[in-house]
């Protein structure tokens, strides 16, 4: 047995207070791996924030340089590890190596990090306003605080509390990070926060810039979040989990940025069916079982129309569901969860087509499921109706018409993506306009025939939506610099002295190429006079 | 008794259910106007979002060109009817018609509302991110729900929830906006309301886009800004009524800006009191009286250094309050939580100097007021001495060193601003680099050698800072177009037919100088290719 430090204040110590012990499990088999990790007790939590809180001013006045190095060691330190990693996170969640970690995950990650540090060297994020008649000069600045960042259990590598998506943008910002990993993959977690530690002291960053526990009882986590001491939270999971958490930040005034929930509906226009059903069936196929049903963006609700075209369609899914392996999840939770899920459903009026049962035997297993309703129904119910079943479970929604497509449109909550199918030419042109306006209102993402799992680290990305998708419309935790803007505060100066400004609003550009809204134009020039 | 109508679903209607009337009162004289102004009840708000959610999604397709011809007519009637509006501002508010309201704040709000207009033409809060690689676009887009505005008793006109930065920043966003005027003043709001109301049928918008009322229960406007159909919540005024709007809001997932109290601490450095002492006390009086003490960005807190030239500057401040006229307040219940407020800095130990009472006798009179406490007082009890006192009050404090001056800036809350004089040349620069660090970090506005009240409405502006000035340090609610991103959803198109785009997404440029981020440039160009 052995039992794990903890990385606080720059140090892997034994933990401050230890409120006991935990295993992960391998979901594939079940089997409890031997390493004992500890959960934080509240001296833990203190001892993060007050470091947090006493090197977030160091880190702020770090030069963007250091922290781009950083950023690309640590990038570096990841792919060197590569072959470990994606064999511990394998280990841990029961997902392939190839192709999902080797080839997809991990290189996201690193790449994520190198955009990141590329980002932190052009300086983009910090969106330079200058006033130059008023001489009143703004741009994003970090927020003096620790950011806390939650990582979720389904994307060990590129959504890592110590090293995804929020991880990144909290550090370009350069803010201190606190991260929980996720429980269900501490060896994966442990290992990049190892890195991160490295590239830290290689770097020469202050080494409280990254702090690093693996658990800690949620009311210690909601403790956490509602520290004035936080700058602001990071989140990535369930909806009672970040409801929770939103409600303890938003009492002490912490911002809390929340990517829950989502069920990604995809509607299918006649159209569409004509045209390729085939392949559509295919791809739906393909993207229910990515990750084994357990992404952010998988496609939980396909609404189709009635008639030959749609039954010829479902017969095609249901014929991949049934001949489909077993679902390995991620976790004994995640595998009660969905069978209450399933639950939800059924009770509220969903009828059972294929699967709907956790498999007996070793690890967690899970059949691929397809539940159907009929759109009425639906409509009817649509709050139960569109509860999320994180896993590999889809419902099939049989509409009469695409008026009546677009009723069931009007009853969806904020989602992360919507999709619509349709004929390459115009035949699908009217359902599509009436659809379209109130799918696009609910969703951060709107897709035409393509399924919504992919979710590339660009800066036209939206990994977000309204409520309760996330808790704000106007941002994203995936893209860069989008996803930055989570973590800063708006500084602007009013007559201040040229040589008091940071470099971004001096009158000469800091860098060339850091493109400035001067005067109402975006430009890479330096200001001449004044 | 004229019984006055409120504008609901585009028609000025009588109240669906009325509480009760009431009347403003005249700051000046404490008489009683003669107009009585319903109070409305749920069902007036219930008939609002009823009308906003319907009106929501057609106004978020209206070309931005009616966007901006109705802002630009509902401007030139408020120039129009600008002697009437500055005569009933005046009455209301107890402040001058010159210069305060005919030469100011009538000019700003008509300028900021033909800022909108301009912002709305040139689309450029839309912010498009085009990425031609992959295919994916994304801007900001309407929220597709009313926008709820609660106006302040402090600026009748530029802060009007009716005409005001948050009015002009949802409407330029496309959204509708559902008006809750501020109660100190509803003839003014009244007439603003009418002219929004005719400018809308002149611009052939739909009716519905604007909705007023004069008053609800507190407890109503909780229900009000609580109900999912409400896109966000603009909302300036003091930090009780914020923080309870703020935490209804919260539970329902809604976003509330608000800008609330905020003490604007200025800090004297000693070079700057030798160099331009005599004039630095003139500039901090006068910045004091504006508005009669009533503005979100007064200086409330000067620390000045302890010894001679400091105590020659008391002096000067002394006479200059001593011998200034009595200020008119807002109205009762804002002399009575000055009173309140004085108490609370009392008995944290602040002894009065100058001022202090109420004044007898007609209307709602304050003495200005000056009270003094040591540093080490200060920082003993922070948070009792950093009471904000809305009014003519301000706090002197002596530090002993600027480093004493560093210990009490880190004591210091979230602010709008924090300002720093200090002498011309290199003198101060020690207490400069020192102080500023630490104070940055807690405002949204640093200033150098200038008073804080003056928030001009440009694009570098912030009016913002962290909680508790704000609920969000990234936003400000004075400034274009940074002021509309607060009523913005991010929307992304992943591989969407080209006809199906927003105008701004097109390949084209929707209007030959809109700026967009493409591929990682700034650019008014067109895309050629993909």
């Amino acid at each position: 047995m052995i039992k794990h430090r903890v990385l606080i204040a720059g140090h892997w110590q034994a933990p401050c207070n230890v409120l006991g012990f935990f295993n992960a499990v391998a979901p594939a088999t079940g089997k409890v791996f031997e390493s004992m990790f500890p959960i934080s007790g509240h001296a833990d939590i203190e001892a993060m924030l007050e470091a947090g809180t006493r090197v977030a001013p160091i880190l702020a006045a770090t030069h963007p340089e250091n922290i781009a190095i950083f950023l690309d060691t640590y990038a570096d330190g990841i792919e060197h590890a590569g072959i470990k990693l994606c064999t511990f996170a394998h280990e841990e969640t029961g997902l392939p190596i190839e192709p999902r970690f080797n080839t997809v995950e991990l290189p996201r990650t690193v790449d994520q990090m190198h955009q990141a540090a590329r980002i932190s060297r052009d300086m983009s994020w910090t969106n330079p306003v200058i006033d130059t008649r008023l001489n009143l000069r703004a741009c994003f600045a970090p927020l003096n605080k620790p950011v806390v960042i939650f990582g979720p259990n389904n994307f060990p590598l590129a959504f890592n509390a110590v090293a995804g998506s929020d991880f990144v943008s909290a550090i370009v910002a350069r803010n201190p990070v606190i991260a929980k990993a996720h429980p269900s993959h501490p060896q994966t977690s442990q290992l990049l926060a190892e890195i991160a530690h490295a590239a830290l002291i290689k770097s020469d960053l202050p080494v409280e810039t990254v702090q690093f526990v693996y658990h800690m009882p949620s009311e210690l986590g909601l403790t956490l979040v509602s520290d004035r001491r936080v700058g602001a939270v990071g989140f990535t999971g369930s909806r009672n989990g970040g409801l929770a958490i939103k409600a303890a930040a938003d009492k002490a005034g912490v911002p809390a940025y929340l990517e829950m929930a989502s069920i990604n509906p995809v509607f299918v226009l006649s159209g569409a069916l004509l045209e390729y059903g085939a392949t559509l069936a295919q791809d739906f196929f393909t993207s229910c079982m990515l990750g084994n049903g357990q992404f952010c963006t998988r496609p939980g609700l396909i609404v189709l129309p009635s008639g030959h075209d749609g039954e010829v369609f479902v017969t095609e899914i249901i014929k991949r569901f049934t001949s489909a392996p077993d679902c390995i999840l991620l976790s004994r939770g995640v595998q009660d969860n969905l069978m209450q899920s399933l639950d939800t459903l059924l009770a509220a009026g969903a009828q059972l087509v294929v699967g709907g049962k956790r498999v007996d035997g070793e690890g967690f297993r899970f059949r691929p499921t397809l539940l159907r309703v009929p759109a009425a129904t639906f409509i009817a119910h649509p709050n139960s109706l569109q509860s999320e079943a994180f896993g590999p479970v889809s419902l099939l929604v049989v509409a009469e018409s695409v008026e009546q497509m677009a009723t069931l449109a009007a009853t969806l909550e904020g989602n992360l993506t919507g999709t619509i199918y349709s004929a390459s030419d115009a035949y699908d042109d009217e359902g599509y306009a009436l659809i379209a306006p109130i799918l696009r209102a609910r969703v951060g993402r709107l897709l035409n025939n393509k399924m919504p799992t992919g979710v590339a680290v660009s800066a036209a990305m939206n990994h977000g939506g309204p409520y309760p998708a996330t808790v704000h419309p106007m941002f994203t935790s995936v893209g860069l610099p989008a996803a930055i803007h989570r973590f800063v505060a708006l500084h602007s100066y009013d007559a201040v002295r040229p040589d008091r400004l940071p470099p971004e609003l001096h009158n000469r550009n800091p860098n060339g190429s850091l493109q400035r809204l001067i005067d109402g134009i975006w430009t890479t020039a330096d200001i001449t006079s004044g």
